[in-house]
């Protein structure tokens, strides 16, 4: 059975994009999730040779990096990638697009999934990326009929922008009405709705990531569960 | 026929995966080569969504994004990645860090082939990602037996740390002796060459890419061929 090296659901991005396909197309997988530290790095290089999540394990194979673990998947499963080959195509660029770029969307509105938090000084860059990322996703919706980004099935594309979605939720961002409802579309999967009850019902705060939501923004709402024990309390 | 644009060879670090790998399997295309300017918006954005490079074009395919034009290939040619699951999980897993990872040594050490820069004070970060790219790479070349990082026969992974070569060479970056001998080996590959000898030919210089290498090192060499006609000669 597979096991999936994830961290925190409300803050990690990437841990989402597997965890999310292997639900959705039913692949039985045991969740390993680990918690941020300070510093996670001695106790994440003992499951990833990155000291990153996510990070899957398949017996004493070890796939590390979520593009290399959806290309994995995609050679054992149906239902990764579109059987169609342009839409195929457009998925891994769209994904190996996202993998390495959306930089600033990714640092200004960092994922975390139970805040709701008003922008006070965004960086120029973040409306540029929002209006590739609005040509990115129209292109998909529009070409290959919707209501995923390549098609009528969910695939790896979608699980690859499925952060987005949180992001959206949590900034407010704006996009145009068929990108926003592409949005809705994400955030009301099954699965999704898991991840954020999950990230919801955490107790656990990591200083670092909580700071970085104070960089550019003012938070208005905490849909968290409160602080089990803070010293503070 | 395959269209690839691509970017100054002196320059362009992700342009050069893709080319060497075409190259190296004896993959013919037609090599688009657009010159950098100060705003190449505009006229990167006529062949490529991004407004970067590389991007293929096979008919009206447009392919973008270096790891979607590797596993575009994959489907349609051999000996993109390698054969054996285990040799080609590693190959897809070092890449995929590639491409998203290692951005220190990406911004420290910008390639620049034609110049021989050193390092006057580079970031702590650098030496940590080194350490990690020596660890990767000896991963490789120990578990599949060299001389490529996925065994005998050159593949993806090689064409993505290709740029490394280069780096290695302009910097004098402090490796293993292993990975100094990879490193030979890439840099003594006939398509290197012939790429490494059109970059030197190249009288064009683009300012912002001359800037870059400035701020942590000092130029110590220029092999280039000189501005052919700079206004300040
Ligand atoms: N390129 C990697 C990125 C993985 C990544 O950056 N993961 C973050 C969490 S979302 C991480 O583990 N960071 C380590 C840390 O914060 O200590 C991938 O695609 O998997
Ligand atoms: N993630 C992209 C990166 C491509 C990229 O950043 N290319 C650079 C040149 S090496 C570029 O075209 N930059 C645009 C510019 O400088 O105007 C890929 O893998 O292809």
């Amino acid at each position: 059975m597979y096991q999936l090296f994830i961290a925190n659901k409300n803050y990690s991005s990437w841990s989402l994009r597997p965890w999310l396909l292997l639900k959705q197309l039913n692949i039985p997988f045991v969740e390993q999730l680990q918690q941020f530290q300070v510093d996670n790095y001695a106790t994440f290089r003992q499951f990833s040779p990155t000291a990153k999540v996510p990070c899957l394990h398949d017996g004493k194979t070890v796939v590390w990096e979520s593009l290399a673990i959806i290309e994995y998947l995609a050679e054992r499963h149906t239902g990764v990638w579109p059987t169609d080959a342009t839409a195929r195509n457009y998925a891994r660029c769209a994904a190996s697009e996202m993998h390495a770029g959306f930089s600033t969307l990714r640092n200004v509105c960092t994922m975390n999934c139970g805040v709701r938090a008003q922008l006070t000084n965004p960086p120029p860059a973040l409306a540029e990326e929002l209006a590739r990322l609005d040509e990115l996703w129209q292109q998909g919706l529009t070409q290959f009929g919707g209501p995923f980004l390549a098609g009528a099935a969910f695939s790896a594309v979608d699980a690859f922008f499925a952060p987005v979605a949180f992001r959206v939720q949590s900034y407010q961002l704006a996009l145009t009405e068929p990108s926003l409802t592409y949005v809705q579309q994400l955030l009301a999967l099954p699965a999704m709705q898991d991840w954020y009850q999950a990230a919801l019902a955490e107790s656990w705060r990591e200083p670092s990531h909580e700071a970085e939501i104070g960089l550019y923004s003012k938070v208005i709402a905490d849909h968290r569960q409160p602080v089990a024990s803070s010293k503070n309390d």
